[in-house]
């Protein structure tokens, strides 16, 4: 007997008909004789109706009563499937995060994981109950519930999938696999039978929104096999991701677009040692995930920093940097949310040189122009002009997988 | 400092308008300098927006996962009254019902509280906080959801008060007292300024929807004093509810419509000692709350039982007696929803014979058939055909109080 954890996201349980469609496709997995833990999210829109609501009361409303408002959407998405299982005749039992044993930190609205204390979740399974587990939240020490933040579903099912040694990690989401690229926008984007962790992360960072880069990195760390799969075609085999895979001829192994990306830039800085220290410890103090940094020297001995945060993020960044202008000693601070970040991600091009200069040609030859670019063993990023984003993916695809 | 108890149902929470309402009555209380704890119940028409949800899919969902289900709704708007009276400044907490302590046996969809933890409440309270508790809520030994079923909140509100000894628990509706009838449908309806007890047990018990019975039993039993007033007039004065109140010329205190109930007919019983207590007893088990109870002889040496339950209860009932056919051994059973319960109250009753004469002469005046009777020592209720039920209030009300 295997023991499964299956994922299905807020489209995937969107209404009643998608509901019944993962309530059989949980009820076959767990008539083969395996055990199954199935993790959900909130209901298609449910998340941001209640954003709506908060904001149309207090748009400054404390991440603590985030977390308790938010929270109620996956409570109503486990309730409902524990349902439509119990219609099919099997026995079935959704949990809260706090009854799944999921402790936290206290960083409302993007807490971490401290541990699942799963006793329950074991009796449950002794049990041969299938668990449906609400994703996206837990509780902190004072008992007091907080959600993982974007993506926090997969992370929970990856977490469980770990303390529990499950056989296989199953992601469910409206798309069949892992691409080259969006297959969306790209036409000629390819399906991956399989990735590794590392780029699968590099993916997942850069916005493929296929699977959360916290959920993924977990997984590495605890070797977690994880396959993407899709909801509606859930006969159809999907991308394996694990430790290593066998070669391919491909260079690379994607081109991921993100547009949840703000730009701020702090301009005419006082060239003193220690300046950036206390900009991106001040940052990291508010929490902020700051992404691409770019220094350079500014025209009469003082410099500017650059730096791209999710959008977000952007608010609380830019409230950051202004409080530390005494500190820091800058002529302006300015954002821009028109910015979206292109990258390509392989293993492949440790080992090849001269796939930056690839991209950057078929950029070039695209017309479009580079803001700024990061770059890792695995991956190469550049920030663009929102407005160019999808003709960049494309562009870049072409040059490399087609 | 006084400690006051303030319950909000759903329809004063429907809107983002309604809630600020709430939370501007609320701190203003704060601003005299005494300690609030407040309770809500879920926004207008979430519960009934849920139970379709669920319906949908599962029209036979077991009780446990309805209250998982369902208690989703308070969460949603302990969440947003805290953040309307985070923005006007004030110190707020919001709880669920398991960390405001709520501990209730199993009986999902209608649990009983069995205590309150109340280390949590206390704790916030000393910080000055504002404290505000899901309604209808808790969790039962193996930290499962329960709810507490049909004006749960009230419920919940007394308990608080009592277990905190408040000085006051203030039930705020959409009316701004207890009348003697429904002024909504009698128009020379008088509004009270205090009952008692005993009075308002009865005139809640018999479907005047102002409060819940559960909360005024409570209240009377650990004498909290209780106030139903206006959330839209919050400065006009209520009905205050305690042990004694002022002696009143009125003969009696209100009368009461109850449109939902059911009558239960089991024709033809054998006529065998024991028949009544194995009915009643199969009943009980399946927590079955029997109203009126009326036992005739039939032609052939058998008897009739006839009783009314809540018409949300019917259909369990009718399960109930289905599965005791071959023990109770009747020729049939049948059920009648058209039913209303009218009802007169008043412990002025006790000392003045003659009142259920009257009610009953004004119920014949008005050309009203009576199908049951049933008394207490302070009160009449009578049962009769629902499309009758506004014109008997009106005629029993014009009898006795003006």
């Amino acid at each position: 007997m295997a023991l499964i954890v299956k994922k299905f996201g807020g489209s995937s349980v969107a209404n009643a008909e998608r509901v019944n469609n993962v309530a059989r496709i949980v009820t076959d997995e767990y008539k083969k004789g395996n055990n199954v833990v199935v993790v959900v999210s909130a209901q298609g829109d449910t998340t941001d109706d209640l954003i709506d609501k908060a904001k149309e009361i207090n748009p400054d409303a404390s991440k603590r009563e985030m977390d308790m408002l938010l929270s109620a959407g996956e409570q109503i998405s486990i309730s409902l499937l524990a349902m439509a299982i119990e219609k099919l005749g099997f026995p079935v039992v959704s949990l809260l995060g706090w009854q799944a044993g999921f402790q936290t930190n206290s960083n409302y609205t993007v807490a971490r994981i401290k541990k699942i204390e799963s006793e329950r979740l074991r009796a449950e399974l002794a049990r041969r109950n299938i668990v449906v587990v609400a994703g996206f939240q837990g509780i902190n020490k004072y008992d007091d519930v907080t959600t993982l933040g974007r993506g926090g579903s997969d992370t929970s099912a990856v977490a469980i999938a770990a303390t529990l040694k499950a056989d296989l990690c199953q992601i469910y989401t409206d798309v069949d696999g892992v691409y080259t690229a969006d297959p969306r926008k790209v036409k000629t984007a390819v399906k991956m039978d399989e990735i590794t962790y590392s780029e699968m992360l590099e993916l997942a960072s850069l916005g493929a929104q296929v699977l959360n880069s916290r959920s993924v990195e977990m997984a590495k760390k605890y070797n977690v096999e994880l396959e993407v799969r899709s909801s509606l075609e859930p006969q159809k085999p999907g991308t394996i991701v694990k430790e290593t895979v066998k070669m391919e001829k491909m260079l690379i192994r994607g081109v991921a677009c993100d547009k949840n990306v703000s730009r701020i830039s702090i301009v005419g800085l006082s060239d003193h040692p220690g300046t950036a220290f206390k900009l991106f410890n001040a940052l990291g103090q508010a929490k902020i995930n700051v992404d691409i940094i770019l220094q350079s020297v500014g025209r009469d001995g003082t410099k500017d920093i650059t730096f791209t945060v999710s959008q977000d993020q952007c608010k609380d960044a830019m409230a950051a940097v202004e409080k530390m202008e005494d500190v820091l000693k800058y002529s302006k601070v300015v954002h821009d949310e028109t910015v979206a970040k292109v990258s390509i991600v392989g293993t492949g091009m440790e080992t090849h040189p001269g796939v930056a200069a690839k991209m950057f040609e078929a950029l070039y030859d695209a017309n479009i122009n580079i803001q700024m670019i990061s770059t890792s063993e695995i991956k190469i990023s550049v920030l663009i002009d929102v407005e160019d984003a999808d003709r960049a993916v494309t562009a870049v695809h072409n040059a490399f997988i087609n």
